[in-house]
């Protein structure tokens, strides 16, 4: 598929050791890309690294050189395994510390002084430079500095977040896509299907197989940015598949 | 938590547009991760990558310098989108050609010649120097070469490989897991929760909150390989949480 000099990019940073041990499915990363595809902003890797600094810090780093935009999820909670802002801090090579803005966040929720104890103020240290980024569902905010957008991993958080900074972003073309399902297997369409991704090189043509119980086929999903060249494809794909059944 | 420098350690390469674009959910990395485990395998990273070679042999190259072990699902069926195989044979700098091991497989499920054709023969392309990984769902089959374990992408598939490749697989000491969820915010337990974890530690002690509807609580996952320990640090935790009610 055509990418553009000016496409829009975006990788993603799953941070927690409960993804990587499978104890938890990560949903976090699709609900973003959905997000950002939406929006034209391609993404091009997820990550799901380890509660651990070093690890944090070499993905973000990796990945905010090739992409115009990181996201990162997990890890900015209050308790002693939640190391992203340090991460994040050390990555940018800059300082971290309580952030007044952050802490007036935090005393809308916690009026009373006594429940704003050492846990939660961790929430407020924010790396030098970075700016907050708004949390409507229990006010202790995420931040972004440079590139990378820094989110919650409790789901609902970071959708409440990338609602607020998706308006942020510059967009891209959104790619359109369309889909089918042919009652044909995968190996009887392959070479039917690679001769018309020759022939439409502005379309990106993805094959994947399925089956149900004993029938296998294929779905077919075509991508392009270029909507016309879309439909020319789609029409060439279901005239192919009418010669095979 | 301890890492022994006999810790057996793996990374898992997701490889396909339809995750990267949110499309489809992933499920094969934490099927994979819970069976590592299951032998004491630590699966340190994950990445998802799109159908493109320069990504797969940039990651797999990676990961493969990093880990005891990468495994890699998705890329390796009939279509043009396939390009796991060639991406692998690129990254260990070795040709690629039909395997007479892999064409007496799809035998089996072809008889007929005429079924064998140019799609499904692209199956049976192996880097040279890899051994099959048996397929009994569809026969078309995996490979492993050096560290890396290539499977497909179709979970049943995945799933049927994975339980071909673990018994090759140099098994580590298991990490055992307690777990509770305590009705406590995360923010009131932080600080107690961070001085056990300095009392104990052999035990990684991680704390993730949830919420159902206005209640927030904190699920606690304690895990080792030292069960005692463990027991201890757990013994530790439910007193400490004691004081908090």
């Amino acid at each position: 598929m055509d990418t553009p000099a000016n496409t829009v990019t975006a990788a993603i940073v799953v941070i927690g050791d409960e993804i990587l041990s499978g104890r938890t499915q990560d949903t976090n990363s699709g609900d973003i890309a959905r997000a950002l595809g939406a929006v034209g902003i391609d993404v091009t890797e997820i990550r799901v690294v380890s509660d651990e600094e070093p690890a944090i810090v070499e993905a973000v780093n990796a990945l905010r050189a090739q992409n115009s935009y990181v996201f990162t999820c997990g890890g900015i909670g209050p308790t002693h395994d939640d190391k992203t802002a340090d991460a994040i801090a050390a990555a940018f090579g800059v300082g971290i510390d309580f952030d007044e803005r952050a802490i007036a966040m935090m005393r809308e929720r916690f009026p009373n002084p006594a429940d704003l104890n050492e846990g939660r103020m961790r929430m407020t240290r924010i790396p030098f430079g970075a700016e907050l980024i708004a949390n409507s569902v229990s006010k202790a905010p995420g931040f972004h500095i440079g590139n990378v957008f820094v989110m919650a991993g409790v789901p609902s958080i970071m959708r409440a977040m990338l609602a607020e900074v998706v308006p942020l972003l510059r967009s891209g073309v959104p790619t359109s896509s369309e889909s089918l399902r042919a009652d044909i297997k995968e190996g009887d369409l392959a070479m039917p299907l690679a001769a018309l991704q020759k022939q439409h090189p502005s379309v990106s043509i993805g094959s994947y197989p399925f089956n149900d119980g004993d029938r296998y086929g294929s779905n077919l999903v075509l991508r392009s940015r270029d909507t016309h060249a879309l439909a020319d494809a789609m029409a060439a794909v279901e005239a192919m598949l009418k010669t095979l059944t």
